[in-house]
């Protein structure tokens, strides 16, 4: 009984970023959502404010696509802006789920966009329409909205307080307020990234100006900004004329930040929570070839996540390092579907195999994870066809036995390969002769945490483990209908 | 403090349709609302319910623009619809006021759209928006969609009787509902027309079925639908598979039907309140050459609208009726801006002098009405410069010295011609050599009302008589301010 | 063994128009196409000269959609150009067809547009590619464009009166040459119009500037142009910066103007040869009335171009003319197909009756011509279904015949009705009371050629007659074949 | 005195395909371009035959783009077909430019496309111009098309033929004939590659089918086509239902292939006329190690060309191989032009640096070749700005010192750095510690010709020795004027 289009709720993962206090921060923040193009690719959307007006432009594309000419930069003027990338897993993309979302309040408009999950958004959300609210987008943020425009609160931020104690979840907020501030928020246990950054003075149009906030230090890097901070599992932080204040709604808790994050989402050169992106894959890399060393003669990556691992595999193995897979990088969101004769011809769209480096060579592919196992097959069956001897598979992260409900897309977990099969039945599946996983001991190590346990605290590793460290208030209401 | 685009309140000049149990009820309703398209050209959109799903699809432009596809309307499947075309007067047009607007309730989803305005809409959204409600369009629409939601009835016609109590103005609803009824609302004063048919038995798909609710009958016409009768004034019809039911939430109350749609709004092929607008134009047009007859060679009108009028004008007069000015068909909504010299020019889109029939002539022009003057002055100069004489206006209603609030396209009155100038003023602006319009008397005795004064309980002729037959709440507010 | 899209040569029923020595060449040649917007609704072209460089910008659909904007129009700079509306009545259009034509010469570069079809065009067009010459569009225009390419004349004035002597057929051509020249020429027996008009004093931008050549005179009146004479048959002026030189290639010839021109393809307001448009449908009426009288209680006409013809022969008979017929102006290229169950509906988009003016009438219905017959059928049906009691048909043509080969688009003459049925089997598949054309001797006594034989020497009325004034080269080695 | 679009011609760096005898000819063909895609992003073209009539569809835009739907694919029957991708270096690229080029002859329809560049072109072009012939577009590969049009010959071989003895230039052409053969032709020097493939016998559909011409193997791969062959120097190919004849129309020559292929422009995974690219580029990088060897800590590719070098450098010198540089592969055709500000802000959209790997370490750099400097440098800044303490920057071709004039795109002479710059001087320029170029000696032992100079008789290395093998008319021409 509900329009066809909001029946499915997409994941929520994606990139966000927020600049106060600066000449054109709508253009500052396209190039901030540049840089974190690889954290969704399927819509952009900025909203601006000039201490008056908010203003918004949103599309679905790529960055560059939907921000690709200057006269749309002129909709946007203001000195702060958030913006935010948008990944979305099911069906289509409807514009009105694209972030960020503005709602006219009675206290003025507001601007909110984040990255990540509500695990009780579905519940919170039932009970607002009970309650008379009118939902337009199939997004988690719009609970946001709602919770701030019904709280009893006074200030805009006693209010966005009051709704952040009521959602549980992973999530990463950005937001702009009618008293002209910008807000950052981290769920209390931080699993989502955020950080803070600042332009140097003479990129700032006032003293207390050039404040960045961004998914990953590539968005900093991108305009020159410097790297102050990660923002605190727990705190909000509010940027106003008055400079930065940074208050703790939910007290003090310990950190589960997204394992998965270092192992295949974030950028190489991303510093998150002050380990580099690129090193943390290398020393996994590492720890992969000692504890499931093979005898070999080429160590490949599957491009382009698996490629500082397969560095340091080399360099640890002492077997060279060769790019045997090359990827299109032209492919783009649709291509012709191809006639079953085609597809017969078993046609790769995004890699090929690069056979001078394969043929009649012991491979090792070195991968981020196996998730349904059909794409690692694929490609274990074209590198087999481009002459490869032997093919050992390994794997930068534990198996993938549970779907991730924090803003990940995973798929459910009856379809998750490691879910299912023992690790001989995986190794057959994907046709390899010999498969190996870093070990969950082995992944903390190379994270420069030796206790995996004590990293049990630290690191949210649910995906591996089943340890869901934040309820999870939706599955559980689905499991007693 | 709020987005630039949703500052200013568009008007609801528009067409309803809404059709209920037959197969392709969606394709009818593009039908409906393409015979509907002089209501409105800027948008249109349709709803259609299967029983389980509302789907719906929406666009910018004419109804042939936005359904222009066999794919579009497979996207539109079941047995009721309904549609409506968007008017907009103000800025640019923004894809989330199109109506119908749908929302998810608590009690399943539900589509509403209407034609008119409401004089509370402004008071009873700032009352939503401090209670939390969040909008998303600047459509008068929301309001009813906002009421539903909160109010404390339980079923979908109670609701919306709730909401219907609350708002006051002039307007024509139709609704689906989860249960699948069709719904009709006409505001307690039957200002807007909505007018009920039935397709014939070998055209429904079941023995209750084969409903229309229609803002006009050339949208009966067009499917071979019977006219039934007109909803009433405060009357709400609920059409499932029971039949149709009448209900009267408002009690008896007399009519202010819009006499404006006589004279200008309404398609000429169209009976309203039981009286064909051609027939009702072609008399006006006998009154007005009765009351203010002068010498002439030729009764040309300005097209469109005053051909009826002038034809009548001519048969009373004896004076040959010829077609003085063509028009341009081809004007769309975008063309080149004329640098100053094309200006200078004086080009014509729209309209031009047919030379032929004007030059050496005393030539009477009809027309509508006067409301700012300056497309009166242009079309004057343009007939005088073809050659004409003499030119004499004549107009088919009394002088427009009001504003309308209750759903017609008006400007402010300090910009209507009528109220700040004399007759002689005006003729003199205008550059006329006579100018009259029909006196209200004669207008009513046209329209079957010998007795102008009762007419004044059966129309509303606010925009001439300043007589606003529903409270202008929203108006009385800003003048407090 | 051809480019599917190329094996039909579309039919050039268009509008051409030029203007040369006036700032904004290219905007007034829009506003011009505009107004000749009726010839042609397809695709739309400009190009101009600035003396240094052509400039095109090309479309399909109107003119206000091709040249919407003004970046649109700061494109084409330059103080002349040509421009053109097409009208193609087979499969796609295709942008390559889309005319003005441009061809970079060895002399320099040019452009060509006209209105009108060549009899031998095919054979040429055979003959140059047999010779070496690539064609890239569909059109005549290009067998021009060749046969000036490969000229062994040395000015390109020469060189286009070689290539015109080479061509049979109905044309009327502007063209933009290196020197700066704007070139006009019609067909020796001038079967198409084309007018010349002259910008007054104050919007010329030099002395000698300011001239016009259009289709219509209605170009001229919408950018203010005064009518100078028309260009005459086989005449080619030549305006340049000494003025406009008169050039006969063709010697002295009679003139076989195009009589369907009058009774149907130009605007009511436009003045050809001489006659306005409008006053000859309104004598046609007349003398359909005089000839074919019948009692009846309403002349209804046949939007639109039945309008004149309807109120002349009202006046002559003294029955009540009526729009008992609604055109809907809003019937764009596009709109849903319908399903058949719809289809049986006997939906019409474009036409509603107006049961007011029609039922229990005898109604005398006016329209210009019957091809097919099967809309006049749908529109009896629809005038009975309104409550006609009587259907008078009454044609502003005698039968059309024969196929015209001159530029006007109509069926094989197997498809013709009045080919194949008398008249008393016509008037039974139309399904009316009575029928009658006008005769030819009323036609061309309604303007003004008391004589109708001398009339046939004067006018080309082969559709009507099978008398083709021009060679059909094409058709006859088709017959040989 | 002519259109602004075709005044300056583009350089054809592009990529080719064509197939003969399978179903679904031109989906292979878009798989082929897709795998093509690196050697143009601008445009996509291809024009199947089905025997009876040619099809084509073109567009702007990445091959993913221009053939993103199965209705369009449906419009391309037929089981031949060929294809062409486009860069274009110069201003707009207008549609009229995308190739392959089809053209109506008197012998049937035939279509064409190439890689590469003619070096008389203009001059032929003024030559035919002169003769009477029209250009379309501004390609080399219509002054084929015009000369096929021309040529006295009778068949079209032959007139291909004769076409090809009159151009000079490095070209690889593919052409669809009327009598349905695929031809391929390669220059009589062989610089532009282009391969032989086929199917296996269970993906054709006869006997003689499944040929597949590419211009590199990468595109064979994609469908799972085996490399049969290199199309050899000055040889032309004609696939039909008789099988593959060759024909060698100019005689025996040398080969000079262009050894720019290896350095930069072909996959890495290309396997061109034997030799893998990929292997090339690592025993190139070898060779600089060798040649120029400096003490450091990381080895750095500047991606992506420079990868495989950077691995072979990193192997031989034994410093490790890091990913220092990353590249942003979302950087797309358009993005918003930045303000002053934010151009100061030193903002790189396609590459950033992955400090982790950089700060405090001496770096070498290696990319393959360095055009005017302006983007080495940039680079360099930004691994100076990451913390950098020494940046060595290598060379894997030596200096570019002289235009292309057979399909590589680079500037005039003045505007290579190499060309006006000692080494010093550009080390300088560069901003580097130290530069080194891989001598000429070098390559040629990379690509396995211990003795480069009789390398110079196998290779086309203009642009670094200005020996140019093949008659640079064009050219001499504007010298002497």
């Amino acid at each position: 009984m509900s329009m066809i289009e909001s029946s499915s709720r997409p994941y929520e993962e994606c990139g966000v970023f927020g600049v106060w206090g600066v000449p054109d921060a709508a253009a500052m923040t396209a190039l901030g959502l540049h840089a974190l193009q690889h954290r969704g690719q399927e819509a952009a959307g900025i909203v601006s404010y000039d201490g008056e007006t908010f203003h918004q432009h949103k599309g679905l594309g790529l960055v560059g696509e939907v921000f690709d000419d200057s006269r749309v930069m002129a909709t946007l003027p203001g000195h702060s802006a958030i913006g935010h990338n948008r990944y979305a897993t099911t069906g289509g993309t409807h514009i009105r789920n694209v972030q960020p979302l503005y709602a006219d309040y009675a206290f003025g408009g507001m601007a909110v966009a984040h990255n990540g999950n509500l695990t009780n958004a579905g519940t919170l959300r039932k009970a607002l329409v009970q309650r008379g609210c009118i939902f337009q987008s199939a997004t988690d943020s719009e609970v946001f909205v709602h919770l701030i425009a019904i709280s009893l609160y006074g200030t805009v931020v006693e209010r966005l307080i009051d709704a952040a104690k009521q959602v549980k979840g992973a999530y990463s907020l950005v937001g702009l307020t009618p008293d002209n501030a910008l807000i950052g928020l981290r769920d209390p246990l931080g699993v989502r990234p955020l950080v803070l950054g600042r332009l140097p003075d003479y990129d700032r149009d006032q003293k207390n100006g050039g404040w960045i906030l961004a998914s990953e230090t590539c968005a900093l890097d991108i305009i020159g900004a410097e790297y102050v901070r990660d923002v605190e599992p727990g705190e909000m932080v509010v940027i106003n004329e008055e400079g930065l204040r940074s208050i703790r709604p939910f007290g003090t808790k310990s950190q589960n930040f997204c394992v998965f994050e270092y192992i295949y989402f974030a950028r190489p050169d991303s510093i998150l929570e002050g380990e580099p992106v690129y090193e943390a894959r290398k020393r996994i890399g590492c720890e992969l070839a000692r504890e499931s060393g093979v005898e070999a003669d080429v160590v490949v990556p599957v491009p382009d996540s698996g490629v500082p691992s397969a560095i340091g595999y080399a360099a640890e193995s002492g077997i060279p390092f060769e790019l045997g897979i090359i990827r299109n990088h032209y492919v783009g969101r649709t291509f012709i579907e191809p006639t079953d004769q085609i597809r017969n011809l078993g046609v790769k769209m995004k890699h090929s195999a690069n056979r001078a480096v394969l043929q009649g060579k012991r491979v090792i592919l070195v991968d981020d994870s196996i998730v349904r196992g059909t794409t690692s097959r694929k490609i274990v069956d074209m590198v087999r066809a481009a002459g490869a001897t032997e093919v050992h598979m390994r794997i930068t992260s534990p198996p993938t036995k549970h779907p991730c409900f924090y803003g990940i897309d995973t798929p459910e977990e009856s379809k998750l390969l490691a879910a299912t099969h023992t690790l001989e039945q995986m190794r057959e599946a994907i046709g390899v002769d010999s498969l190996a996983f870093v070990s969950r001991d082995g992944l903390y190590r190379a994270l420069g945490d030796v206790d995996a346990r004590e990293a049990g605290n630290r690191y949210c590793d649910a995906c591996f483990s089943g340890k869901y460290p934040i309820e999870l208030v939706d599955q559980e209401g689905q499991l007693v209908q």
